[in-house]
């Protein structure tokens, strides 16, 4: 039996599979072995071969581009988007188009090849999220950028080759859609209801006590009702806040340890698979759509998208959200899978 | 270099590699050597282990749910949407949901286990067609539906672990997402101009004469100047035609000859790659929304998606439409790779 669920902000069908959900054994399990460290472009002493950094946390006494740091951040060897030149939009016909001018750096998340985020100390953990709010403070100075998405691609079917911890920071000239939908329906519920919808999503998982697998002082940790994937979470602060970039230390230690935390759950829950994650902030210099509530969301790739999914938008979740969070809550948390 | 990109129906950017496309060399190769034949439940002799047929082309005399079938469609074993019951749309807290209700339906499209689509004679391909058209037919009758989705999945790459070659057809009880904002992109167009935007991008395509990479005398076949992936392309009726279902003999025999030639080419460019195609074709049961420009979108599978294009609905594409189409355009189209 299966449950058609609507996205209360931009209003797009999942289909969930409820009463005969998939359990995590149910997935093809992969092997994240590391192989290429001999030529790794991110390990200490081959600094050289990336980009000049753009920001880094280093032990007193060290040097940029050279050994010494706990994560550096490098414009990406080969951008998407090309951080020169003026954005010249421009018509060719019925067609838009526009250079394709933007930021595009990597985030190299620890100097040690192998280690993945589910080992990372509180400390470095809380590093990675400080030089997010860095780079984000930092680019929205740059006035053509109007959007800055930071995600990450860990394991193969999540998109990566490189297999050295990173994530990655994508400053855009323009709102990218999937974002503006949600940003727009946040903004519609509040017409209509005066309050934020993801706040009212935060109450309502309480209320409801079946998709929240964990939380702390400042964060929840849930299964959304209307998942796109199966075991995907997304981690939100619990009271309204709209500003990631100047969070404090209490609570960015917080997120570090809820993010971590999670993370080892993942893991342990599906035999270390593959996921991306991404941040959604609101986005910058455009002014009155400043408010949006951030979260992040994580979404573990344990399927291949069909033509169904691509000819319509529909997502098919063989596991439950009520499910996933079930498996999820039910997991140690042991630091090692 | 790269180009953005924006679609002219829905608004959504694409960031297209232009200077240093990737070329059909620079993607994957994967291999679909068939590994199932003595358990496949669609080789004929074992017609009793799938649910019974609703529709088939058979040799005369041949009984349903036994051999002789050319083709034939039956209800999928595991469907994603259940076809018994009332839609009952429901209300928890700020959530909608309803029952997961609809047709999903297999199209067994050969009994030669080994044989794919780029190797049927145009009778056979024509076979296939007809059948799409029995089915939308057949299911528009059925008032609860608003969506027909037709889509074919090849290889593990797009999603599907069965070999013997086939498509499904999903009807839905609402119309989704992405075939609404296409929907709504047309009439909008429509509204500003007093013309059908797909027809202008057809019109627009042999002007340009950058992406079209075949033709006949009722079809053309090009690789959108907003792809979202690379090597992208549609087919597309020259002139304005919302009526797949009830296309007549001597344009489903020229869609056969084309849709053959293309997947032969796609074949013999790219060795053999994983693909998804879905038809949209225009709502049924809605009243007015019937005017689509019905088209066919066919996308091989050569990247996988990453926390981008997860996070934003941008996608990155690595071989430009105008280089895809040239790749296509010389390749040599023999019926073995």
């Amino acid at each position: 039996m299966t449950q058609l669920r609507r996205d209360p902000m931009i209003g797009q069908w999942v289909n969930i599979h409820t009463d005969d959900s998939f359990g995590p054994e149910d997935y093809q399990k992969e092997d994240h072995l590391p192989r290429h460290a001999a030529t790794c472009q991110f390990c200490p002493g081959r600094e050289h071969q990336t980009p000049h950094e753009v920001d880094a946390l280093r032990s007193r006494g060290s040097r940029p581009n050279g050994p010494g740091w706990q994560a550096r951040v490098v414009p990406n060897k080969f951008p998407a988007l090309q951080i020169e030149g003026n954005i010249d939009e421009a018509k060719d016909g019925i067609f838009d188009f526009s250079n394709g001018v933007g930021a595009h750096e990597v985030l190299i998340e620890t100097p040690v090849h192998s280690k993945h985020l589910a080992d990372f100390t509180r400390e470095e953990m809380a590093g990675v999220i400080q030089l997010y709010q860095n780079r984000l403070r930092d680019l929205t100075r740059d006035r053509r950028f109007k959007y800055i998405i930071i995600f990450k691609n860990f394991g193969e079917a999540a998109g990566t080759s490189v297999e050295h911890a990173h994530s990655q920071i994508i400053a855009l000239p323009m709102i990218p859609k999937y974002v503006l939908e949600k940003i727009e329906g946040a903004r519609a519920y509040y017409d209509e209801h005066q309050r934020c919808v993801i706040c009212d999503m935060v109450k309502q998982e309480y209320h409801d006590k079946k998709r929240i697998f964990t939380q702390n002082h400042d964060f929840v940790a849930f299964c959304p009702f209307v998942s796109r994937s199966s075991f995907e979470y997304w981690i939100v602060p619990r009271a309204h806040d709209s500003n990631f970039a100047d969070m404090e230390e209490g609570k960015k230690n917080s997120l570090a340890d809820l993010l971590r935390e999670t993370l080892v759950r993942l893991r342990n829950c599906l035999s270390n698979p593959s996921y991306n994650y991404y941040l959604h902030v609101p986005p910058v210099n455009t002014g009155g759509k400043e408010d949006f509530h951030w979260h992040i969301v994580i979404v573990p790739k344990l399927t291949r998208t069909t033509g169904f999914e691509l000819g319509t938008g529909f997502y098919v979740v063989r596991t439950s959200p009520e499910a996933a969070a079930g498996y999820l809550r039910n997991t140690k948390v042991t630091s090692e899978a």
